[in-house]
């Protein structure tokens, strides 16, 4: 019922559009010229393989790429170059990251019920981000099963000190199936971060999550874990959905005890870079534009969906605005972000570095959401800027990415810019399958569909060039 | 414009089945009690978890039950003993089983074009059953991949000698997803069979194949590889779909050089049994119905859907029989075969130590397909069998899965049997998504889907029951 009553609301609003349709374009705001060249930017995006073969070079020819990692570095100087190689201005900007690297990880069941003599099941799992490690032989403990943080409370310390405690949340996937992926995400990845400070704080000797996605194929998300000072550090690992089922099976009928390998290393901090690469504007260099995606991915799969797609797409806005020859007259700049995953340090030291400057950052748009096809931008900032936007909204309606929406949250890089007032973007993406794959083996180049991508390099060039080009700089 | 037709055709058959009804009930094959009795077992099977309890206790309580293991021994025991309960007479039937046991098996690109300093790019992979070990060590040597065996022969000794061939022959997705899976693995699965010798017989280290499944998870498929004893015997494995691309996308771009690891081991044969349990006849025992699945599984996962999920639908028939207090005519015998994955030991043995009773084995039923809905049985033996079991398929017509094809081929391990001229059944399931998880690490036990299973159980039941209560023996 609550369904039918959406459906009709929506096709109301709709009805009531027909009858107002969105302003017509603003001479003061995009000139003539302008929106043409927007169109030329979308047309030639579309025809484009640029972004495909850049995220097949970072994918394939040089891999995952972990902040601290040589991949992370051999990154940061393939995008260097090839901004250079279009002619912009390149700064590698340091940041300081975390240096942590996977180890073996390995679990199995060691007693359950029912087991055949001197047999084991095997448990498939992988270390969180940042973890501490296990002893190099591992540990073996009971494992308690609690589905959330309330019933951990309600075991309390005798039940699980000692113990290793299996947070058996699952993701919601009819969440995802209509679009909700990011509240999905958002609802289950709290047990990711807090699991260990929760389970430590009653004792327990190690904590494992279900992992966070939708997949169904025995395949285990990282992702970044918390701690506090205040409390033991133990290790923290995600069981794959299966395995986290035969554990949840198994614990009502008997003590299930498991030996847990996890030898992670927490390395001395190292520096890296954000990619900085501008395309002067003609009249006003000063304001700046920024595009961009981050660089460094997670470990396990190459990093394809997250975030070589997002680097990609800025990077192409960067190449089709000299394919066609065009003259921003605000700078826009291309950043690949360094350490999104595991620190944000790219994203913090750019707003801290650059806090003089924000105040001529006209807008800054990030991708971290995949290569699905767009259907318009998030946006962060004044209520003025669908408005002011509705010609640009009108050029990507032609492609089906018209939705303006305001938005609680963009990108995770330009958000340390928002306090300082900076209007920020992300476009709305179809996530229905994107956490089948986020974080895990499988973020590999064939996830990404070229076409797709192709269309989020088009709204990102659309947009982007929109706001170095408008007639007067963008709301705040 | 071929699909246009087919279906054109298809509506015309169906319109002329209106007109020409199936015969009606034949009084000399299945009474009027028998029928009402097939309805009631069908009826109580979908009401029934039985099967599916079956189905979590292997999977999950006993794991992996690769033929000679541990867990497979335990798995005789439980089904023999839940059979035993159910008051039906048990034998366990000695096989001797291959011991094959999976040791390391790990896989890095260590040189390719675009390459980070000391890096390597991680390959996923898993040995194919039988395969013989490299060094322990490993080996390490350049991959030459090809997309058939005519790209291999048109290469020739002087390109492959002392390669690690990767064979990337795809898994025809668009075949499986128009329901015929089935034939999609009979033409990529020669490569697993056959690429060992096909190598090495142009002096290839080792070969690797393309994971014959339609799964994009990164999850590798295994399945048993075949060797002759005059050619030489390589280590063989199966790269995931995304390695088998990212290998593929390289090697146009320049040497690409692996270091593979595989250590199986190839142990004795073992003493292992069919499990042989008989609900007997009430006046023709000597007569004999088979309903069978087989017991052993792959390593990877725990062998939900290949194949507890047959096992369960057979010992469901025996539970269902003794639910409802019914009397077959002839004997029910419930048959949970070994190794049928690795050797077919089980199946060629019974067929072999039994050849002077098979004129008395009246049909012979296997479900080796999962557990997805059953549309109804194909067969394997006289064309008259369409025609008298035409009143059965009125009854299974009431759930959808009334319809009987002749079939080239039903279960592997009932197949020994015709020869003999048993006629074999094997049910029509739905395969569509059965090979995104068949031979991997995630076949199980969600991959079950309940009520299927449970129409699965029914459509044993009440086709194992009308050939053990039909009027007259089927016909051969």
């Amino acid at each position: 019922m609550a369904g039918m009553l959406l459906f009709g609301s929506v096709l109301g609003e709709a009805r009531a559009e027909e009858k107002n349709p969105s302003p017509a374009p603003t001479p003061e705001c995009f000139s003539a010229q302008t929106v043409r060249e927007l169109k030329q930017l979308q047309e030639a995006a579309l025809k484009s393989d640029y972004a495909y073969r850049q995220v097949a070079h970072l994918c394939n020819n040089i891999g995952p790429r972990l902040s601290g990692s040589a991949q992370a570095d051999k990154a940061v100087e393939y995008v260097a170059g090839e901004m250079k190689a279009l002619g912009l201005e390149v700064k590698l900007e340091k940041v300081m990251v975390p240096h942590w690297v996977r180890g073996e990880e390995t679990a199995a069941l060691v007693q359950f019920p029912g087991q055949a003599a001197e047999t084991t099941q095997k448990i498939v799992l992988t270390a969180l981000g940042l973890s501490v490690a296990t002893p190099a032989e591992g540990l073996t403990a009971d494992v308690v099963v609690v589905k959330d943080f309330d019933e951990l409370e309600s075991l309390g310390r005798e039940k699980v000190a000692g113990k290793i405690v299996l947070f058996n949340h699952p993701y919601d996937k009819a969440m995802a199936a209509q679009g909700r992926s990011g509240e999905a995400y958002g609802i289950a990845v709290a047990y990711r971060g807090d699991a260990p400070v929760a389970a430590a704080r009653f004792g327990a000797v190690a904590a494992l999550v279900r992992s966070v996605g939708s997949a169904d194929f025995r395949l285990p998300h990282t992702g970044t874990t918390k701690y506090l000072d205040d409390v033991p550090k133990i290790p923290a690992g995600a069981v794959t959905a299966e395995d986290a089922d035969l554990i949840a099976y198994l614990a009502p009928q008997g003590p299930v005890r498991m030996r847990l390998v996890l030898t992670p290393q927490n390395l001395p901090e190292v520096e890296s870079h954000n990619v900085v690469a501008d395309l002067k504007g003609s009249t006003n260099p000063e304001q700046i534009v920024i595009v961009s995606g981050h660089l460094d991915s997670w470990d396990l799969g190459t990093g394809a969906i997250d975030d070589a797609a997002g680097v990609a797409a800025a990077m192409q806005v960067a190449q089709l605005v000299k394919q066609l020859k065009l003259k921003p007259k605000r700078t826009i700049r291309v950043i690949a972000w360094m350490n999104e995953e595991n620190g944000l340090h790219g994203g913090k030291t750019y707003a801290a570095e650059h806090a003089a400057e924000l105040s001529n950052h006209i807008g800054a748009l990030e991708t971290d959401g995949g290569a699905g096809h767009p259907l318009g931008w998030n946006m962060k900032g004044s209520r003025e800027l669908e408005a002011f936007l509705a010609p640009v909204a009108k050029v990507l309606g032609a492609i089906g990415a018209g939705l303006l929406s305001p938005a609680e949250h963009t990108g995770a890089d330009v958000g340390p810019m928002e306090p300082a007032g900076v209007p920020t973007f992300h476009p709305i993406q179809d996530g229905r399958t994107y956490f089948h794959y986020h974080h895990t083996a499988a973020d590999t180049l064939d996830k990404v569909e070229p076409q797709h991508l192709a269309e989020n390099a088009a709204v990102n060039a659309v947009l982007a060039y929109a706001l170095a080009n408008s007639e007067r700089p963008l709301p705040r």
